[in-house]
């Protein structure tokens, strides 16, 4: 089947004389979750994870992806003529090396401009000079017979008692940032900055509840580029009261071509593909810069912040409810991860305003959860027992806020392992979640205070300690990051981040203990302008795993007023044997 | 006498049509420390502080510093025509901006080229368009009378038995690299460079043991172009050992000129002189980089390690005798700031193989404390009193090692504040000093090590937390630093840093405490490779402003600990008094 599909795009590629063909897995706006209509690596190759590059030369099939889905894609890939090259692993040749030694110069490098953002092209440029890249070719919809429709999913109004802020400021605000720059004209392409700019939301991907759509402002004109379809007339009237022209999503390109020469076009290179780039008028000055609206989104109001505030009790309330079901059923070995995970997709439904998961649930027990990207098999269920850790990372899509968090919380014994490096993650929480910070501090200088407790130990966590997250969203949003790669973002005020330490061990247990929070000023004095975190999720931290002699006093302290929090702001919302588990989890933890 | 400088200036800039005249604080090699003949800066403004740029144009004379010296320079400048421009203050023009205002378009802007580092050059050129920039004007050459002549000090050889490798293993080094790069040619101007490279040191700069020179490396040659009447026979013998061609310091430019066409010249723009890159043959290609001899002395090997720990030994030795001395004097009221300073380096002169103080001593009693630079006016002496703090910074030239510490001792009765804030500070210094942390990390995520515990008081101080130390070399070496201003410098094993939080409260007291550290490897595990800090500073931590219930317990056993170690590792060198002091300064402190 696959090997069949291989031998039609080399069939492709011998007519149009492609040495070698790319298949990213990517979506014309780079989206992080992609529609159905866009798994074309996943068609090609069989390969089901998130990330992944292949590349088909007339010999060889080869999928690049990360640490996360060596073990998936090996046995996906199994039966089929394509080679799995782990990315991270030394010795593994990259895909540019890759293209060097099987490409001689002058060769033909195709792939499909549409899903290729202009950067990656560029890179691609640099890297390979000597090669003709042809960035027109989307051999995989010759051959994919019976491809996913695009979504056809209606596009609706966030309401400003939502958003705090109307599309017209919005625009507006992007404008004085314009005139700044000294930009005629803008194009986003990033769809959760399209949706957030003109306060409209959609169900184009999962988990995501963005739209399809293309926008420009211009000096005095704003413009969506959408399918037509998706505008019921309540959406068309919102979008005429607030002068946003409307025009079909494959417009863009002729409208791009239309500017006039010598204007001023600002883009983000990492976010609009090639061939979007292309279809620019050539006399149009091109002014290549992170998001202009990604910077103000990022930034929360206060009627965002108090709207958070309320989907984050909701989604405390779902899981306490959630845990205690687990706690109560796992002792009769009738729950199941899979079970477990449904269980909490219905305990958000119960809740007002709830959309859909912000992501994929991940609910890790024992030693699954040393894998900080878990899925189970559904064809293998494991069913959880009382004893070890249970791990469970998930997040709902509320009306008003964008959830996520984790718990990991103890089902009956543990090891002296479990418990140390339980308590270990948990200083590690506590250490940024408590901290202050100057002003113009980044992300990477605040991920040092995630690690030092851990670096103690001589133990680490291999991914970041904390994302943006959107508000009714994109679970992941930047353009912060808490992380030990460097990158020059001020962690500011009104900005939302997760904490999400973790430690994991192969073969044997896994934790993470996650909160999101804003960032808010503490005080401004002599020294500087001090800014600290306000934690957002109310759910209580287990408080069972924990060995009170690694803890000091300011920790415990954390701890204890952390979880007392979560009862006085949660008890009023549940009753019965929730509120008694409340109750219990939320009980002080003395020396 | 000022203004009658200013004068003949202008009347050199009229017959040049010069707009503007700019001097900087520099010598040909962007040495940190001045010989006295290119004080050219203090020579026409007066003002003799260690940071300033002064621009003179037709009818203004302005002097740029920054804020350790806003006082000193109004002072300074007080009775001349020159005006201050405070670096760092809102509103303060920067220099190019007043470059850009005062002078027209195609108006001629000159300086002296030969003190000019070819960065600079670059960055002006970029900022000053449509402005020419004159770079060969020595004008304040034609106007100094009196200009002191340039040192004549002996070049001499740093024995193996304190460098561990060989010039020649150096050179070899240096070559590995340049070959990596596809160099030909290595021109290498900062003089601590050329003294680590070919193991020699020199005196023609105060608290810096080097001698003016350059140094080219080349595939199979090595030279030294250095004024010949410092090199007696000893050292020619040794050059010619070494195979390293010795030639007059001014035929630099003469063989810059005389290199063959479509060769490749690195150099670092940083610290080679404008005049000196222009008199390279046009045809070479120039590859700016950072200095590669900078990253090899950066890791110090293990003799140098050993070395250290020795020339540190002595340093404590000499620092337990003067603290005695002073808390024996104080009450006398006979002990001022400059006569410590005086006996601080007595007690130094009595070690093996001292040579001369590493920088200037900084001897800051009370408030004068709270100015990090503080240095003593003789003019009117502050004597010490058996109340509040005593800051002393400062540091030894030793043939086996160069040594910066700062301690600061209670000389009797202190209030709240200064407790407290000797404790955070103290919190601060063990926060870094005792945590591990990631192979790759950078000076500015360890940096986060050292202010969190500050932050959490809503404090900092407003200086680096840590920079490199030379041996037997300059006080101050890059590349590594540790500082909330990122850099993309890891550090790494072996190299030696310091550790020197602080806390200034403006017209009260100050407190710093700084150790010297090198960089080890702690452990490799499955989580990465984990590098901490030994210590190599052994001076007693004064435990009496400590407010004890301050510190964690592992605060405290660390504190414990390190005093121990002081006694342990001094007490065989000390008698008497001094020896009774060690005893008392290192008590165990118990809650």
């Amino acid at each position: 089947m696959i090997n069949q599909k291989l031998m039609q795009i080399r069939k492709l590629m011998a007519n149009r004389g492609i040495s070698a063909f790319i298949v990213t897995t990517s979506d014309p706006h780079q989206s992080e979750y992609l529609a159905d209509y866009y798994k074309t690596r996943e068609f090609i190759s069989g390969f089901t994870g998130s990330a992944g590059t292949v590349v088909i030369t007339r010999d060889e099939a080869i999928l690049w992806t990360d640490g996360r889905y060596f073990i998936q894609a090996a046995y996906e890939l199994s039966g089929s003529d394509f080679e799995l090259y782990k990315m991270g692993v030394p010795g593994t040749m990259s895909i540019t090396e890759f293209l060097l030694d099987r490409v001689q110069p002058g060769g033909k490098i195709g792939f499909d401009g549409n899903c290729v953002s202009y950067k990656l092209y560029r890179e691609l440029l640099e890297n390979l000079d000597d090669r003709m890249l042809i960035g027109n070719l989307d051999f995989i919809d010759s051959i994919w017979k019976d491809r996913p429709a695009l979504p056809k999913e209606k596009v609706f109004i966030h309401e400003i008692k939502y958003t705090g802020t109307s599309a017209g400021r919005r625009i507006e605000k992007v404008r004085e940032e314009m005139e700044t720059k000294g930009v005629d004209y803008y194009l986003v392409s990033a769809l959760d900055d399209i949706a957030y700019l003109y306060c409209i939301r959609g169900n184009d991907i999962s988990y995501n509840p963005v739209v399809f759509s293309y926008a420009v402002i211009e000096k005095d004109r704003a413009l969506f580029f959408v399918d037509l379809d998706k505008l019921e007339d309540d959406v068309r009237d919102y979008l005429d009261e607030n002068s946003i022209e409307y025009r079909e999503y494959d417009e863009i390109r002729n409208y791009l071509s239309e500017i006039p020469g010598k204007s001023c076009l600002l883009f983000d290179p990492a976010t609009v593909n090639l061939n979007t780039v292309e279809s620019v008028n050539s006399n149009v000055k091109l002014i290549k810069s992170g998001s202009i609206v990604q910077n103000i989104k990022a930034v929360k109001n206060e009627t965002e912040i108090n709207c958070l505030k309320n989907a984050y009790l909701k989604d405390g309330v779902a899981l306490v409810k959630f845990f205690n079901w687990v706690e109560t059923g796992t002792p009769t070995g009738t729950v199941s991860e899979v079970l477990a995970s449904k269980k909490l997709l219905s305990m958000r439904e119960q809740q007002s305003d709830f959309i859909e998961p912000s992501f994929e649930t991940i609910p890790a027990y024992g030693e699954n959860a040393a894998m900080p990207h878990y899925s189970p098999n559904p064809a293998s269920p494991v069913y959880l027992k009382p004893e070890g850790l249970f791990l469970v990372d998930s997040g709902g899509q509320y009306l008003d806020g964008t959830t996520d968090i984790t718990r990991t919380i103890a089902l009956g014994k543990l090891t002296d392992d479990e418990k140390k490096h339980y308590t270990l993650t948990l200083k590690s929480h506590i250490s940024l979640a408590s901290a202050y910070f100057k002003k113009g501090a980044t992300g990477y200088y605040l991920d040092a205070f995630a690690r030092l407790p851990l670096f103690k130990y001589k133990m680490d966590y291999a991914h970041g300690t904390g994302h943006g997250v959107g508000f009714f969203l994109n679970v992941h949003e930047g353009p912060q990051s808490i992380s030990a790669v460097y990158k020059d973002v001020p962690i500011k005020e009104g900005m939302v981040v997760s904490i999400e330490p973790g430690l994991y061990i192969d073969g044997s247990h896994g934790i993470r203990i996650e909160n999101i929070a804003y960032v808010k000023s503490i005080e401004k004095n002599d020294f500087g302008e001090f800014l600290g975190f306000e934690i957002l999720s109310i759910v209580p931290i287990d408080t069972r795993p924990v060995i009170v002699e690694l803890l000091s006093d300011e920790e415990l302290k954390w701890l204890n007023d952390y979880n007392k929090k979560c009862y006085e702001l949660l008890s009023d919302y549940l009753t019965g044997s929730d509120l008694m588990y409340l109750e219990e989890a939320t009980k002080e933890v003395i020396r």
